[in-house]
């Protein structure tokens, strides 16, 4: 009963996918197992002609939907197989800074490879973003029409964590495709912060 | 005149290198062409053994010392030639988690490659980080015994920066090495932010 009751707390995910030329942003909120979806989008960056400019509205952006939304937990990928280190290091740049926003807020962070991230909304690991989109529709039931699928990729991450952060954590860390336990490992290390 | 009044100007300068293991800071302030050192150290992020706690623990210490000693500006080292892409990865979130805390702050942040900031103090773009520490000691007027030689190559930024910043803007943005005219599009785009 007791963990029937806990899956029926109210929690707001922030799902964020920062890239160096568009950063997507989806925030969800969980009600036991209906998921709605609070507001996506994302932030246009190629405009802004300084690396430390794009860095600081990504930053500004995360800051400002945690502070609107007040989300409980901040969900990313963590790419495994990259394209080039100078390209990895301009997004774990961007990466970073959104973390950051979260942290200000101790707002925990969890990542899931990309793999686990389609995995979990389409049942398959080697879905198209057109793919993760369709199916999107047919959880959230509502239909989505983004600009650009940078938004809804980050849906997907936040629902994602919501499919994982519902299990057990032992069970968690176990699936298949689960990054590093990073979900156990938080719970272990901030037990009064999971509900 | 002009240029030498304001070349006389205090300037509180901290310079980073924040890495996934250990993170250096340096802090100096330059009177006219007078560099004194305030602070340098490193955290220790080994015995941290979640990577968001690592994040958290450099955006907290680098906030820390934005608030405790108001520079005006932040260095960072941007490597050219990395590792593997996931070392790029990490290491580009611990430095934009860095570059947030200054952003959060409205701390402009300027980049060098690391070949520019050897260059700068020992006068060899291939200089070894010993022999970075030991023309530090030269420029200080101190003795530096650092436990760690990420903090003296903080300080090493540190000052890479005040030495281009120095020279007047379009220079700076010509000199071999200097990052993607990183200090003359700071100016360009904040014309009111530069003494």
């Amino acid at each position: 009963m007791q963990d029937q009751l806990s899956n029926q707390t109210e929690k707001i995910i922030l799902g964020v996918d920062p890239g160096t030329r568009i950063a997507g942003y989806g925030v969800i909120r969980v009600i036991g197992q209906r998921i709605e979806l609070i507001q996506y989008g994302v932030l246009k960056l190629d405009k802004y002609n300084s690396h430390e400019l794009k860095l600081k509205k990504i930053f500004d952006r995360i800051t400002q939907l945690c502070e609107e939304f007040l989300p409980d937990e901040m969900a990313i990928e963590d790419p495994f197989y990259g394209k080039n280190p100078q390209s990895m290091l301009k997004l774990g740049r961007a990466q970073g800074v959104a973390m950051a926003a979260a942290l200000n807020r101790s707002i925990p962070i969890v990542e899931y490879s990309p793999k686990t991230v389609k995995m979990s909304v389409t049942g398959s690991g080697s879905a198209s973003k057109e793919q993760v989109a369709y199916m999107l529709q047919s959880i959230l039931k509502q239909e989505l029409q983004p600009e650009y699928l940078d938004a809804t990729d980050a849906v997907a991450i936040a629902i994602c964590h919501h499919y994982h952060a519902n299990a057990l954590p032992s069970a968690a860390s176990k699936k298949k495709g689960a990054k590093k336990g990073a979900w156990s490992a938080f719970v272990s290390e901030n037990p009064n912060r999971v509900k």
